[in-house]
């Protein structure tokens, strides 16, 4: 990796604090707020996701962003690249004609959902999210994807959690990190 | 206004669409999704945000932007100005030490969040979000910049509901919105 990629790198990870317990005894939160508070350091991270998106693929059409986290980085690397911005959301929260699917959580279960007009057969779209944790997210909206039979180039973020095997559940897919734990 | 900055505000026009009954019986929902999906579209949003922002205030510190449409746009705007930006989430949803304040709904309560940290006293912010209805949620967000003791310059939204007088409940601030309902 070029040096100026290593310090960018350095530069993010300075910008990620841990926190004990939350949301619940036994987790390790991995906040990225910090990041975004540094305008250089926010330049960074968007410097690394579109250069790896340059070198990776050559035509993306539309950048996929999952509620609430991966709305702050979504928009920001669609307009670097000159492309759409869809937004996945939990249930309920986009008006028209919608397409869902429904996950497990660790109690009980979740669901996304994209506007039926969001996405066109054969777009090749990436997936971005703040973070990667056991993927069960990430893997729901690329199910999202391929029921709109859009082709999912591959999924971003910035922290992946390696423990928690997110990138096992999401075997079919190219997973790009910043920052790995 | 200039022929050009006309031109934008044509084309976001014509990127929002309206929903009847969402998300219930006799509300018509405004949907900013069409602007993002276009990159001209987006691009000419925040064209005009950051010539409002530097024809309008010579000092700003920070962008402050509500969970979660606030998130799409707070980051971008916040790029264009070199600026820093801060995450006002619902209740819960941020790690370590937070500031809050309660506000009422319709029926029940809801209440934002900032990290302690992310805003100190003195410095100057513009909140931003995608829309204003009845400014429940953009009333609360400046009380909680005023705990911080942060000095609101102002509230930014794309789309703002004339009939629901959000301006009436943010009355001690200035609003700016680019479409008006």
């Amino acid at each position: 990796m070029a040096e100026s990629s290593e310090s960018k790198l350095r530069l993010i990870e300075r910008h990620i604090r841990a926190f004990q317990n939350f949301p619940k005894e036994g987790i390790l939160f991995r906040d990225i707020c910090p990041i975004l508070k540094n305008p250089a350091c926010l330049t960074a991270v968007m410097d690394l996701l579109e250069e790896h998106v340059r070198n990776n693929h050559q035509q993306v059409d539309l950048i996929v962003g999952l509620d609430a986290r991966g709305f702050l980085f979504g928009p920001l690397l669609a307009q670097r690249l000159g492309v759409g911005f869809v937004l996945v959301r939990k249930k309920g929260k986009l008006p028209g004609a919608t397409v869902s699917v429904a996950y497990n959580l660790e109690y009980g279960k979740a669901e996304v959902e994209v506007q039926e007009d969001a996405v066109t057969a054969g777009q090749k779209v990436l997936i971005i999210d703040d973070l990667l944790a056991t993927g069960g997210t990430m893997h729901a909206a690329c199910e999202l994807m391929k029921k709109q039979q859009a082709e999912v180039l591959g999924c971003m973020v910035i922290v992946e959690l390696k423990d928690l095997k997110g990138t096992d559940r999401l075997k079919d897919q190219k997973v790009f990190s910043l920052i790995q734990y």
